[in-house]
């Protein structure tokens, strides 16, 4: 499993890692001055046992010292909260370098919801079907009027930079990321909850199940920690 | 001076700073334990020396001990360029929380331009009056459109945060950003480049004012040291 | 109240800050576009209850946009604690360019201690009265001597950072430190709680003091937050 | 070569990487939207240009994603210089948890140095023979004794972590370093060049020649761009 499709155009690639839960017991066991000769590769109880202690107690650290590199491609409202998490690497999609393509978000008619409650305590209901499938018609019909607009100026000559004012926050874009799981955790708990945007819990919860193969013991800790980054 | 209008509904404030060309000075001489009660509170020639061979020299922490607090209102690809800056710290107006008002970037005819050259080397020319009156016209009809569609959307009760994508990357956005000396010179060397964007490079304008008003040593010696932050 | 001394030589000096309860409100109310006009200086019961939420929600961007400059004197190991939290600014003195004076920390008798239980379980005793004065009398003894070779190879013509070498990590050091109020409740929550050193306790304690001054409202929630950084 | 010995004691340990010259290519041609089927695995003569284009017009970022994992072991005052390196993670060797062996730095009789000239512009002369000498016994001495007296403390149960204040910082010390290439480069940068303390320069030189195996290309356009880190 390397690539894990979200929606009819995203997904989240595992381009790369140097990722597994001996990292963190190493890590730790530096405070020891464990040498790494008498490091065996397959993880004890009692390394596990470590792992978890390490999760329960706030020691952070150790869980930094392995990376995973992604390739997302996600609508850029998605993209939009991604990158406030500033504790990783980055590299996108520019609209300024390339044309955009013909590719945006359309939310399934399920996804249509409106919003209850207020800041702070919001929740979110299915509205009817005729309003649904109206308001995915709006949308689809707003990204077709956008790139046909955009097409236009760009065979106008308009420099892409310029003409992609036009374009909705629901094209789709692409990029890079490289994260600890330190920092992957701190991700994954703020963007799995409920209160974050349906959208983005998509995405997260694939980035979550690479996390989950490449490193289970930590993944299991974690969780079992209430998805509280450490 | 404590706003900026940049275009017609943006604007760089500062809402506060802690900021002054002293503060590097002693920050340097901590070094050397020089005791605050030695410390005077006006520029010597033999400060302001310090302060351009820390610059010329890189030596860069003694430029983060101060603090700049800006309200910005920027057209949202702008903030996407903007938030790309991690040594920082952001809080923007949410589209999930909030209506999104009906104001959007619209370029001046002179600001239509075309791209030429290629990537890593582009550079940019005017059109014509008529291809940049037209060009002007879709970007103001493309928001207008999207803004109805927006609105319509929320009457149906569709989700602020559903209806939003269908607004274009013109929309106006507005953020708080507080970031110490340091990074705002590399912000600035990034973004005062002729190869940044036009539409960003006149907010790092208004940003580079406030900086040099704010520390005028620290400002003059950057600009003598190429604008390269240090 | 602007510098609290610890210990003999030692002390938490504020040198300057931009911090104030009303920063995180008005950083979080950016979210809904409140524009400046309408945001009145004194904090009402809604702006405490916002701080709490958000302190209790782990929102923690909101408590960025402030700033605390600190001058701090403290011993080489409490300082080697400290710059483990990367999210902040350090200068340091430098025992490359300036001669480290004869300032020693050494504990109190009732400071001298001996460690129970095991990693991750322990807890520290008193020891008898002859221990404690004999282990004083040590510490105090190596640092007259160690000092007394670095002046000697100081005065043969060794370079400071050779001579330093043998200088034992109870010296003391000074350093600014500039860090915004989520970084100082990090630090806090892990300097301030009974697995931390009792000698780094002793500056989180006085840290703390300046924070709860500063913004008394953001501390309170803290404290009642179980001390827990958002 | 996984492992470089420096000095008697330390090292420079290369744990593991997940880092080429391809994952700079990669990584900048996101922007792009180079879909992974078209990468090839070998570097064009186009890639190393762009590896190149990168470093001479400070596009740093493309430059992050990948990962060195580092053990080291080093003296003292060579790691508190290390640890100020903030864009990477850090897992130490404690004295609080456990004991500390009886290793020291101890200079080779050609390491002892004078210093010449004033701070910004400092140079180190060899001193004669017998000074050499004489200080090398001293640093010799005071690692001795002060071992001694820190095993004296043990010995009578006074806590590792107070006992501990007695030794000097030419103690050796160990931790694990997980970095980028780009926050490498800017360590290598600053600890490589003639002002950096010659013994940090030892262990920089150390980390570089993992770093030139690893990424080659990237290497080389580091040097030819006098060794300044995007």
């Amino acid at each position: 499993m390397e690539h894990i499709p979200v929606g009819v155009h995203g997904f989240v690639r595992l381009d790369d890692s140097m990722a597994d839960d001996m990292s963190v017991v190493n890590a730790a066991r530096v405070s020891f001055a464990r040498q790494s000769s008498e490091i065996h590769d397959e993880l004890s109880g009692k390394d596990k046992g470590l792992i978890r202690f390490l999760m329960q107690n706030r020691h952070g650290t150790p869980f930094e010292h392995n990376s995973f590199r992604f390739h997302i491609k996600c609508p850029l409202f998605v993209a939009r909260e991604w990158f406030r998490h500033r504790i990783g690497s980055f590299n996108e999609f520019s609209a300024r370098y390339s044309e955009v393509p013909d590719e945006f978000h359309l939310p399934e008619l399920s996804e249509i919801r409106t919003q209850v409650g207020k800041p702070g305590s919001y929740s979110f209901e299915p509205v009817s079907d005729e309003i649904a499938m109206d308001a995915r018609q709006i949308i689809n019909a707003q990204a077709i009027i956008a790139h046909a607009a955009y097409r236009e100026m760009i065979d106008m000559g308009v420099a892409k930079e310029v003409a992609r004012m036009v374009l909705p926050v629901s094209m789709m874009t692409q990029f890079y990321w490289t994260v600890n799981a330190r920092a992957l955790m701190n991700f994954l708990s703020l963007r799995m909850e409920s209160n974050a945007q349906l959208e983005i819990r998509q995405y997260a919860q694939a980035v979550s199940e690479f996390f989950k193969i490449t490193m289970p013991v930590t993944y299991e800790a974690w969780i079992d920690n209430g998805m509280t980054a450490p």
